[in-house]
C-alpha cells in the first residue's frame, strides 16, 4: 500500500459507518460532524486514522483498508469518547488505545464471523466503547467530576409528543448514528446518503419513521423520540436489509420492516440492560438484530443475500 | 406445503417445547394450558400460529415446519408475555412481534449452531422474552402500573420445607416449563409425556427430583422449591440428555444427572444475574447447560449423540 | 491411560494455569499455594484431581489429560471457591460439582473453539466460578453470614501510591493469577516460571509492569495496584502472546504490549460490570482479550501463530 492511499482510506472510514464508499458521502458526513461540533470532526478523524494505521502496520489485506472497512469503528470510538469524556488529553489517549483495540477486534471478528458470511458491522466500536464507559469510574483521572449522561426524557419526563418531535426525530434518527441530535446535522447526513443512491436515503428515512411509529405505539417518552434515540438503530438496520446485504424484493422490504421494528424494541432492552452499570445503548441493537436477520437468510427460500 | 398441514404443525409446536411430536402429547399439553388458565391456552396457540406462519411465509424447509420446530418458541413467548403483561391488546401486539422475531432468530440459530450439530432449543423464546421484559419499563403503554413478578419466597421468606412442597414441587417442576404452578396441571403435562414414552415421563420425574434435592442441599427457599422453580430446567435437561439427544447408557444416565445438577445451580445464577434489570430466569439454564453438555459429547469416547 | 499417569497429570494441572508443563514449575506453584495458605493447596489439588478424573471417566483423549489441560480449570475453581466460601464441607461439595461442570465445559469449548484454533484458556474456571458466586446468595446454606469480598481500595480509598505498592504490585501481579496477594508468594510463582524458561518469567514481569503503568496513568486506586489486581490479567495475556501462542518477533512484542494494555482496561470493565450482581473479575479480561488477539492473527501478515 502506498502512503497516498491512506487519506482516502481514512475518509471512507467515516462513510463506512453507514456502509458507503462514495467520497461525496464521506465528505458530507465529515461536514456534518464538524457542524455538530469541531471536536466530533477532529476526534472522529483521529479514531479513523489510528484504526486504519494499526491495520496497515499489522498487515491487513489492502482491499479492506482502502475500502474504509478498517477505519469506521475508529471513527465512532473517537466521536463517542469525546462526547462522554470531553476534550482532554486523557481522551486523546483513550481514543488511541480504543482505536487500536477496535482494530484488533475487527480482525478477530472477520475471522470468527467469516464462516457465516457476516460483516463485523459496528460491533468493535460497541464493544470498545462499552468497555471504556463502564470501566471509566474505576479510573480517577478519567472519571473526575463526571456523571452518566442522562437521556432527554430525564429532564422532560411526562411531556406530550409534538409535531416538532416527529419531524425533527425523523432527521435525528439519521444523525444519532453519529451521536448527533440537531435536525439539520441529520439532514446533512441524509444528503450524504443521497449521493450514495436515492434508495439508500429513502431506506434511511423510512426506517427512521418505522422506529418512531413503534416507539409511539409502545409508549416511549416523547423527548427521546424527538431526539432520534428510537430511530438510529432502525435506520442502520433498514439500510443494511434493503439492497445492501439482502437482495431487494417485496418480501425483502417486509423483512427489513420487521428488522427495523426489532431494532427499536431492542433499543429499550439494551438501554435498560446497561443502566445498572452505566453502559450506553450505542448501536448494539442494530448489530445484534442485523447479524440475526442476515444469519437467518439462508434458511429462507424467499430471500437472498446480496453478492459482496 | 398445503394449508391442511398447518394446524397439526401448530399443535406440534406446543409439544416440541418438551421435544415431542406425538399428537396425544400435544393435546394433553394444550389441555394443561387451558386448565392453568384460558389465556395461557389462547396466547400459547397464538404464538405458535404466528411463529409457524412466519416460517411458512419466509420459506423455511417444510420438514422443520410440519415437525413443530418452527412453532414451539412462539408458544412459550405467548404464554410468558400474557403472564407478565396480562390480557390486553398491547400484549397481543407484543406476542405477534415477539413470535416473528423468535421465528427469524430460530433460523439464524439453525445456521449458527448447525456446524456444531446443536438444536436451537428454547433460546429464541428466552432471548425474545428477556428483551421484552427488560425493555418494557421504557414503554409507558406496556408498563403502566406493573411491577416485577416476585418469586413465592418473597412472600414466605423463612418458611420450613413441608411434605406438600416436596410432592407438589415434583409435579410443578414439569408444569413450570410452561410457567404453570398448580400440581395437577403439572400432572397433566406428565401424562402427556407418558404418551410419548414411559422413559420420557420417568426422566422428567427423576430430573425434577434431582433439582429438588440439589436445591434442598444448597439451601434454597422452601416456597420456591414447592413452586417447582428449581426443577423445570432440570426436567428439560434430563429429558434432553436421556435418549433424546444422547444415546442411553449407564454413563449417559450419570451424565444426565450431572446436567440436571448443573441446570439447578445455574437457575440460581441466572435468577440473580437478571435481578438488577428485572429479567426472568426462563429456560436459560436448560439452554446453556444442554448446549454445553451436547457440544462436549464428541470429546468423550464414553458417550454418543443420538442420530436425529 | 494407566493409574500411574494420573498424579503427574494432576500436578501439571496446576502449572497449566500459566500454560506450563515443566514438573519443576508445577512443584513451585504447589509450594506457593501452600505458602499462601494450606487451604489453597488442598482445595486447588482437589479441584485439579476431580476435573482430571472426570475427563478420564468420560473418555477424553489421553494426551489432553496427561498434559494437564483437563485439570487446570479445576485447580482455580478449588482455590477460588475456598477463598469465597471458606473451609467448610459445603465448599468441598461445591468444588466437586464445579470441577465436574468445568470439565464438561472444557470439552464443549474445545469443540466450539477448535475451528478457530483457540484454546479454552481459563474460561471454564471463569464461567463456573461466576455462576457459583453470583448464584450463592440464593442458597442459604452457602451464603449464611457471608458478604461480597471488597477490593483493598474499599478500605483505603484515597491513599497515595508508594514505592512499596510498585515493587510488591509487580510480584503480586504474578501471584494474583492464583488469588495470592503476598509478594513472596508471587515471587515463588515467578521462580516456577523461570524453570519453564527465562523468556516466560521475563514476559510475566514486564506484563505485570505494563499493567501497573496503565493503571497509574488512568488513575486506578493505589491499594488495588499494590495488591496486583491490575496486573494479573496482563501477566497471563503477556505470557500467552510472547512465544507461547504467537511466534516471537519485534511486531509480536508490540502486539503483546497492546494485549496487556487491553487486558488492564478490561479489568476495570469486568469489575464494574459484575458489581451489581456480586460477580468477580477473575481472569475474564485475559480470556476475552487473548481470544480476540489470537483470533485476529490470521488477518495480519506481520504476525504468525506458534505451531502447537
Amino acid at each position: 500500500m502506498k502512503a497516498s492511499e491512506l487519506p482516502p482510506a481514512i475518509v471512507r472510514g467515516v462513510s463506512q459507518v453507514d456502509f458507503q464508499v462514495d467520497y461525496r458521502t464521506a465528505l458530507c458526513f465529515i461536514v456534518a460532524l464538524f457542524v455538530g461540533g469541531w471536536q466530533f470532526g477532529v476526534f472522529g478523524l483521529l479514531g479513523a486514522a489510528v484504526a486504519t494505521l494499526t491495520a496497515v502496520v499489522l498487515g491487513v489485506s489492502s482491499d479492506r483498508v482502502t475500502g474504509g472497512l478498517e477505519g469506521f469503528n475508529g471513527t465512532l470510538i473517537g466521536v463517542a469518547l469525546v462526547l462522554y469524556f470531553d476534550v482532554r488529553w486523557v481522551t486523546v489517549l483513550l481514543v488511541i488505545i480504543g482505536a487500536i483495540m477496535g482494530s484488533v477486534l475487527t480482525s478477530a471478528l472477520v475471522a470468527l464471523l467469516g464462516p457465516y458470511n457476516l460483516p463485523t458491522f459496528t460491533a468493535p466500536f460497541c464493544a470498545v466503547t462499552t468497555i471504556m464507559v463502564v470501566g471509566a469510574p474505576a479510573f480517577e483521572r478519567i472519571w473526575r467530576g463526571r456523571s452518566m449522561a442522562a437521556p432527554p426524557s430525564a429532564a422532560y419526563p411526562g411531556r406530550e409528543l409534538t409535531f416538532t418531535d416527529l419531524w425533527q426525530g425523523l432527521f435525528n434518527g439519521v444523525g444519532q448514528v453519529f451521536f448527533q441530535s440537531k435536525w439539520y446535522v441529520g439532514l446533512i447526513f441524509l444528503i450524504g446518503l443521497a449521493f450514495a443512491g436515492r434508495l439508500v436515503a429513502l431506506s434511511a428515512l423510512l426506517a427512521s419513521a418505522v422506529g418512531i411509529v413503534v416507539a409511539i405505539v409502545l409508549g416511549a417518552p416523547a423527548a427521546d423520540i424527538g431526539a432520534g434515540l428510537y430511530g438510529y438503530n432502525a435506520v442502520l438496520t433498514g439500510i443494511a436489509l434493503t439492497g445492501t446485504f439482502v437482495v431487494l424484493s417485496r418480501l425483502g422490504v417486509l423483512y427489513a420492516v420487521a428488522g427495523a421494528v426489532a431494532a427499536t424494541v431492542l433499543t429499550a432492552f439494551v438501554t435498560d440492560f446497561f443502566k445498572p452499570v452505566g453502559g450506553h445503548t450505542l448501536t448494539w441493537p442494530f448489530v445484534i438484530v442485523t447479524w440475526i436477520f442476515l444469519a437467518a437468510v439462508p434458511a429462507f427460500s424467499g430471500l437472498r443475500r446480496s453478492p459482496t
